[in-house]
């Protein structure tokens, strides 16, 4: 039997775990069948013909990468927000003034899912530009029952345009809208519980996701949420001691869910509890770097329990602009102290694992989806070094040239 | 007589001072003749016909970018030490291993200026795809009398090649070379002089810079230097108090410099001294966050004594590896508290003025080279709002599109 393709002189990251930093292969060669890596070997061993055989001319392959974390789809503009803010103002003076979320809510509530869709394309060409080749897109800015539904069709909607896998996340939890201010309970119940199920129905969420901070829903609010979740049999992630301790870190990993996410705040309970449910630890160095927090997420005691660390962007228009996953690798090494390996493997392997995906992707082993980032550098460091460089030669996703 | 181009329904960000923020022209037009700008106005006021008229479609146009400090010309690659660092070792122990800079003086004296022009295209690709139309590039790599000619041959290569405007910078004392160790008075005297004198005979710099520092050169040093780049009709600028207060800042402004650049230590007598001779700090945000700096630059003293401030990317293999001026800006905001206007401002006006081009280019106005960048946004702040996003629509430099 044949590869659909050969890809010869090659150096691999292959990102799998073990003696070898980045796991990686000299001089070796990728042979893909049926959109899936058929083959992985050194170039002395290639084992059949192919339809097309291609030179890398040495090139470093990695895993496509993945970005777990986004609220890349939303409608407005909240660049005024920034302004102010640098200007003096401050955060609850510009959310007293109808800034904030709330802003973006009330943009998001007036598109229809094509317009969302749309507006959210510069930010998924940037992204892909560096390499991602598979995201989260988070729902969250609708609130309604209908807004939160068309946030999650735009997303799929962005999937199916772009050729990158979407993963979507139902977040309706994200805030607490105008109409049950006081009544977070009540929303919970009467909205977001209803569109578990319906999201679930129509096969529009990948997971279920939500925000526990004071400000905005409490743990036990969160328990009848990930329960229905459960129950729809939609896998959990949470927003979890972002800004305080709220045992958001141990109350997702009860769940065995998928990650939590932030961290700044997670006590030795949280970790040890993530270590136990292989919960990964998803660390957004965007949103930490925007809103100026000091606190860093407990990144040593992470690794010493080894719970798995992702790194995404956060992309969203408030707390972390940000549509560079390069960067967030950057800024986990620069400000967090994450080892460039860790790094890469965050937006690689451990990404593809925050999203359920570790079977499928964040890897190259053979089985696994053909989905391949190219670079013109000369170590797998690089990649992550330069701010801004963007040093993506090519892309094979599903085993073609994207 | 009729313009050579009319671009009309624009929004300006002239960046002209005064009462409005950005200096901001709505609905307006602008007409080029002769490579400048002929007439800057609003829509209704158009005076003449034009060869060429093309509708902006109403986006936002400010001038072409420029970063106005980098090292974008060097030979090798140092992700090793990033990696190293990050991994736990100390600067020291990586410089005495032979890494730092000598690693990189070490592959640069090796390479021709062909290879050193080649090298350094993706990351001058990088800042040109952000809207940069003007960088100064300096030398400070070859450290010979040689390889400081060939690295400035390179540079105004770049210039010839890209289409952007190369502003070259002789920085041959940028670091003590092994050959001199303990000598750095004699270094100065036998080859950093004479290089000033050959490189200007030969119009290959447009400036004399140095490292004013414990770890480099004295100030007595650098003031013999400068007294030499005087008096070959070159202007001076100065890495100054970057790592400790060595009076640096003051020191370039003695000598009417044109800009002095990190400046973390500046104390108020160099902020005074800067104020009077006109002297622009240049921020370098990517420096402070390359190395964990936690001493930032007195931006409030140097804002209240009226001191112009630009911003760069710092550009180099080691301290700065960041080709984002976009970024660069955005880390003046978030690391500093610039304000988003004086960041904008920072890479367009002000870069110009510490390149001393500020007649010729960093504004819209009536006479000065028509280098536009033009912006797929809503609020001039989007522009270094979000990190990663190049929301660049398409540049003109000197009156024709690139
Ligand atoms: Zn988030
Ligand atoms: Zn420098």
């Amino acid at each position: 039997m044949r590869f659909d393709r050969l890809l010869t002189h090659a150096r691999l990251a292959t990102m799998v775990p073990g003696e070898v930093a980045y796991g990686a292969l000299l001089d070796a060669a990728i042979g893909i069948r049926d959109r899936r890596i058929a083959w992985i070997g050194p170039m002395s061993e290639v084992p059949e013909t192919a339809l097309e055989t291609e030179s890398l001319d040495g090139r470093w392959v990695t895993p496509a990468l993945v970005d777990c974390h986004t609220h890349l789809v939303f409608a407005g503009d909240r660049s005024d927000e920034f302004e102010r803010r640098l200007a003096g103002e401050s955060y609850a003076g510009i959310s007293r003034s109808g800034g904030g979320i709330r802003k973006t809510v009330e943009a998001t509530r007036k598109a229809g899912a094509a317009e969302l869709a749309g507006g959210a394309l510069s930010r998924l060409d940037a992204l892909s530009a560096e390499g991602v080749g598979t995201i989260e897109i988070k729902s969250g800015y609708g609130l309604t029952f209908e807004s939160e539904l068309a946030m999650l069709r735009a997303a799929r909607s962005l999937g199916l345009v772009s050729g990158l896998r979407v993963s979507t996340t139902l977040l309706a939890a994200h805030s607490i809208p105008v109409e049950y201010e006081g009544r977070s309970g009540a929303y919970i119940d009467e909205v977001c519980i209803p569109l578990i199920r319906e999201a679930a129905r129509e096969g529009l969420a990948d997971a279920v996701d939500a925000y526990c901070e004071s400000i905005a829903f409490s743990p036990e609010e969160i328990r009848r949420l990930f329960i229905a979740a459960k129950a729809a049999g939609l896998p959990v992630k949470l927003h979890a001691d972002q800004l305080s301790d709220t045992g958001g870190a141990k109350l997702v990993a009860e769940f065995d869910g998928l990650s939590a996410d932030h961290l700044e705040f997670t006590n030795a309970d949280g970790i040890a509890a993530m270590a136990k449910a292989g919960t990964v630890a998803v660390i957004l160095p965007g949103a930490f770097y925007g809103i100026g927090e000091t606190q860093k997420p407990p990144v040593a005691a992470l690794r010493a329990a080894g719970v798995p660390m992702a790194v995404a962007t956060d992309a969203n228009p408030g707390t972390s602009p940000m549509v560079s996953l390069l960067t967030a690798a950057n800024m986990a090494c620069n400000l967090f102290g994450l080892t460039v390996e860790e790094a890469l493997a965050g937006v690689t392997r451990e990404g593809a694992r925050a999203l359920g995906l570790a079977k499928d992707i964040g890897t190259l082993e053979t089985g696994k989806r053909a989905d391949l980032a190219i670079w013109d550098v000369e170590r797998p460091a690089e990649i992550i070094q330069w701010i801004g460089l963007r040093p993506l030669h090519g892309r094979i996703l599903g085993g073609e040239w994207l």
